[in-house]
């Protein structure tokens, strides 16, 4: 995995970015340097390890999902006011909102770039793949805009959402990957969709930990989601069990960003626990995870490569809550 | 000409869009349907039909492009603060600017959606010439952002300014109708090249009739660019010839927003007639279109298919000021 990682890097690093206007590029530069996981590029090419694909032409489509992923992150930035990403400035605010549409329309164009430098099968695929992928994601922030302003978001809603703001990027880079080793539609479906149950497992998981993460562990503060009246699993499921003057103090809570934030987060924290929404969160990421694993069981490769692919799930959503 | 608009608009009509969720769909529809002209979804056409290609299955990347073109306004209009286009709201006024940038992405996507249905011959080309194309736009748009804020722009700067941000687009357009017909490497190039040098003429052409025009012909008030201190050729040119006193008068006028609309338009006038700044322009948009001409007299084709693109061109630089 390592090796991937190290791959992936030297890929990145030697995109030429050095180019005219200054203004363009050189934030796509820094967005693109500013230590990411890695994780969707990785997936792709631990899925063409998987099925015995060319990995030397697996880099194509893995670094073109990394590309698409960033675009998304200096557009929602911007929609999102988010200060900073990644402990830095992000895109709009290092420069400004113009120059961040502008970066990161590029940067989606970069991604084609990218992906049509791939010499192998299944080119129109992966390029139809990359496409409503990045439909997909523009129509899972559109959901996620929306739901700031909707009083009822159901928990049904909430999963549509984040499956495709969320999910369908890491099951993409996993199809990818069978796409490129001409693996048979069944074989792409089924780890599509371990990519779909991962990525919904891995966002819960984040919604969880925004609230009971070990701060040493999680490296940032928690309970920003509850200070910002974010809609997450944790908030819709606590909305949806608790009862009478619960109920009301969550809609107080929720209803405004004036709170003193210590005093939010403690008061909705205690109701949150009464109604052991950690415990309904945990049930339904390892639902999701088995789900995931179920799928992957049920694709006839190497017991090895899978396992690979498992160590590397595992750090995704490690369940140790 | 008139057969080929009704293909485009039929095709465009019959583009599914009523979809969820809605508001990033609908400023979608809306956009696509604001009575645009549909210059470039013209030009593939009527170049498959130069170069004797098919074209039924032009239509796949003429929409691309028409699609990527109105990708480009939604988003200009957000960092140009435009409240209007064609005489409507623009989609950041009529919805907001989250919805515009995401709206946008969307269309870019759909850009790409629509030319993987094409069914032909370059398909990869189309592909990296749509690619190109989108990467050449945005850096226009950012020489042109950064234009705003530099004291000196030269006329080869500017050249070079509207070449990405509009000529590029009209010459791809042209020269996806060669690559679906076969036409030879030099065919594609010559094509291309009367592409941009009709670009060019294009816009200095509005450059001139924002000025210059007759009002009742032109269809919008004259004037805005000035009033605007946009650079153009006509203010560059201008800051170029004039001598003491008139350059003084140019550089006081295009210092600041705050003159009487009409006092400001006046006097710049006078100083560019009195330095021919119109004769310049003609001079040059003459020159341009003779250079097209000249790529287009060295293709090998029909006679009468070269005189219906001819035809078409001549409503585009129609030379009658």
């Amino acid at each position: 995995m390592k090796d991937n990682l190290n791959i992936i890097e030297k890929y990145i690093h030697e995109l030429e970015l050095n180019l005219s206007p200054h203004n363009l590029y050189a934030p796509i530069h820094y967005t693109l340097n500013q230590g990411g996981k890695r994780i969707r590029p990785q997936l792709c090419l631990l899925s063409a390890n998987l099925f015995g694909g060319d990995t030397k032409q697996a880099i194509y489509p893995a670094i073109a999902f990394e590309l698409l992923h960033n675009f998304t992150l200096i557009h929602d930035d911007i929609m999102d006011n988010a200060p900073l990403r990644r402990g830095k400035e992000t895109v709009y605010k290092k420069w400004n909102t113009n120059i961040a549409i502008l970066s990161g329309d590029t940067l989606f164009a970069k991604a084609y770039q990218c992906l049509l430098n791939y010499q192998g099968k299944g080119i129109c695929s992966l390029l139809s793949l990359l496409t409503q992928t990045a439909i997909g994601i523009c129509e899972g922030q559109q959901l996620d805009l929306d739901f700031e302003s909707e009083e009822i978001v159901t928990i049904e809603q909430y999963i549509s959402m984040i499956r495709l703001k969320t999910a369908i990027m890491l099951a993409a880079c996993l199809k990818a990957g069978a796409i490129l080793s001409d693996a048979t539609e069944q074989e792409q479906q089924l780890i599509y969709d371990f990519g779909i149950k991962t990525g919904l497992a891995f966002q819960i998981q984040d919604d969880l930990l925004d609230v009971y993460a070990d701060v040493n562990k999680f490296g940032k503060s928690t309970g920003g989601d509850i200070v910002e009246n974010k809609k997450t699993y944790m908030s819709l499921k606590a909305m949806n069990l608790a009862q009478n003057d619960d109920l009301q103090q969550l809609r107080y809570y929720f209803s405004s960003l004036d709170f003193d934030r210590e005093e939010k987060f403690y008061k909705v924290k205690v109701i949150y626990d009464k109604y052991k929404i950690k415990e309904h969160a945990c049930k339904l990421i390892n639902q999701y995870y088995d789900e995931a694993i179920c799928c992957l069981q049920q694709i006839n490769v190497q017991a090895s490569s899978k396992q690979t692919l498992l160590d590397f799930i595992r750090q995704l959503v490690n369940r140790d809550y």
